[in-house]
């Protein structure tokens, strides 16, 4: 179905996108939270388009450059899930001016909460935050029986131009986990984070308009949210190797896949060279720990994307990538110039080079949606 | 001098970028060759102007997008050292049409060559081929006395329309080796393979216009270049931690770094939090096999570059960056909203995602140079 295409090209299959989209709307109806896609992973329309089957309000984002993207493509409520500092305040300012969307920033910092009031009263111009909590990742967040947390709090509800909309977490140690019990215990360490956060502000007068979790295992798998009014994730749309690995999914929900060309044949070293190296696959080899023949990703084929016995990609150069083969009938099966489908370590990563997708339904390509990079 | 910019940022030192390249023109002519520098490295039309001074003649590429990109913007004599396939001929001659330059392609294939002649017959175009031979580094290349050398070199030869330009190879494997006697090797294997081939060519009555070698420890320090035409090098333009610890340069070498603000302070976990992670350094880990405190990256101070203490990025998520402090003294010297510069491991993979450089000399800034990504 590829025949003759340049590559590397970074190829998304509408049906499973589609499947995995429809699983996590129905599991926050399930736990009866809204659902707040982070759109770190995809940086396209159109694939935020399908996460909420046409919803447009309710998106989380990791950079201004996606905020500002989705913001002026008609996107609505939408949360920057990564510290704001205060060199970033007049990028927020012209966002809103250009698309209307407050978007809503995260802090953990009393210096930064104060910076805001005096920016957004200085320039004329509303500041909206959630604070961030730590659930137990220690990657950021502050303690949620913490002082400084009610005083960023109260900072923020008494500025005239800040908003105080709620708590977040990321129980990004999720991924760490190695069994679905652990996962278990870390949503409930997230709930338990943000409710209990949320409890304290309460007592004192200050309601928490948003009660945010999420990582895409600890929504599939957590027990009950209770108390929390949304959950955020992401990979989810599209899945990769290090969730196939935490038996988060299956491989064949993976939406997203690398089309490579075998570009040359190294009979002496038992190699089989292909033209998507570090780049086109990225250095991440995060899914290893738990399956260690990953490499840099599994090698399938390119129409069915079922992997070709056990080939993974087990080196990457800056555009080769090395296939070692311990079997000579590999070289006439994948001769030079033909293809081949990487399933990726981890989406987010491999994805962030790529102008576009090469979208596929079935065996026929119906499109090419774009995307964004950098910030 | 950064204040209040936004981040994550690459910044460029244009001084140390002309130093750089000085050193490799000089090399090069210390050594009877012509220099090709691989702008893989840069992707930038005025990083590329510099490279050897205003000679926008002889330049070496990793895709059809960067051949794309130089060739419309005035560059000639464009080597594309990336085994080519059928499925991006016309994309070659797309390039042809749009800039009048014919892209030298790379190959090691019988088959590739047969397809370039019918292809340049059957589509009225000219295709331009090096053959490629492995030195030793074993990832692409035949081996120099091999047949299909000669077969292929016959019959890119006898087509009307394909053109047999030369021998190529690459001695990626200096990157691997631990002192300056192991890369002299190198530099030998390199000269020997390619001159080795062109003889056996030249003996068929063959001649090779380009006898082509080069990794950036390999130009620098190879002790004679005898028979070979040309030195291809890229990485010498930045240089980057992986270098150093190869001791090919100095750290006041390195051309390119990461502006990043810090987002957060973790005094429980004694992390500071950067808004540059997995995606605004990379994951790339190459310089921590000869220097172990490499981690993701050394973390310097954003005016000097100089390091500070023994710091370095030892996590990277998508768009954080964790930076352990074993004194709390760090949380005083670098509050939430300050900067700091990384200097990355390997700057080809460090540098790929942003748009732009914004290029310094000495302590001021000078410009925004953009650059390509993709393919």
């Amino acid at each position: 179905m590829f025949e003759n295409m340049e590559t590397p090209r970074l190829i998304l299959d509408r049906g499973r996108l589609i499947k995995n989209s429809r699983l996590f709307m129905e599991r926050a109806k399930e736990l009866g939270v809204k659902l707040r896609p982070h759109l770190k992973t995809p940086k396209s329309v159109e694939v935020g388009k399908i996460a909420k089957d046409g919803d447009m309000t309710g998106i989380t984002v990791s950079t201004l450059k996606e905020a500002e993207y989705f913001a002026n493509n008609g996107f609505s409520n939408i949360m920057l899930a990564a510290a704001i500092t205060p060199n970033k305040f007049a990028r927020v300012k012209r966002i809103f001016e250009a698309s209307g969307q407050q978007i809503i920033l995260a802090t953990d910092s009393l210096w930064v909460a104060n910076e805001a009031v005096s920016y957004a009263t200085a320039n004329d111009c509303d500041l909206a935050f959630v604070i961030e909590v730590d659930c137990g990742e220690h990657r950021s967040g502050l303690p949620y029986d913490s002082t400084e947390l009610i005083e960023i709090a109260q900072v923020l509800s008494a500025g005239d131009r800040t908003h105080f909309k709620g708590i977040m977490t990321h129980g990004g140690h999720s991924y760490l986990a190695g069994e679905r019990s652990e996962v278990v215990k870390v949503a409930e360490s997230e709930r338990h984070a943000v409710t209990h956060a949320a409890k304290r502000l309460s007592d004192l007068g200050i309601e928490c308009e948003i009660v945010s979790v999420g990582s895409s295992p600890t929504v599939l798998w957590a027990e009950h949210l209770d108390g929390v009014t949304e959950a955020r994730a992401g990979v989810y749309l599209f899945w990769d190797l290090m969730q196939y690995a935490l038996n988060v999914c299956e491989l064949d929900d993976i939406a997203v896949s690398v089309l490579a060309t075998v570009i040359g044949h190294n009979r002496g070293a038992k190699t089989i060279v292909i033209d998507a190296g570090a780049l086109a696959i990225s250095k991440d080899i995060g899914a290893n720990k738990n399956l260690p023949d990953a490499k840099y990703g599994y090698v399938c084929d390119a129409s069915t994307l079922e992997r070709i016995g056990t080939l993974s990609v087990d080196a990457v150069y800056q555009e080769h990538g090395i296939i070692p083969v311990d079997d000579d009938a590999m070289f006439e099966l994948l001769p030079i110039g033909s293809m081949v489908r990487i399933l990726p370590n981890h989406t987010c990563i491999t994805a962030a080079p790529y102008d576009s997708y090469t979208v596929i339904e079935g065996d026929k390509i119906i499109g090419e949606w774009s995307r964004i990079g950098g910030w």
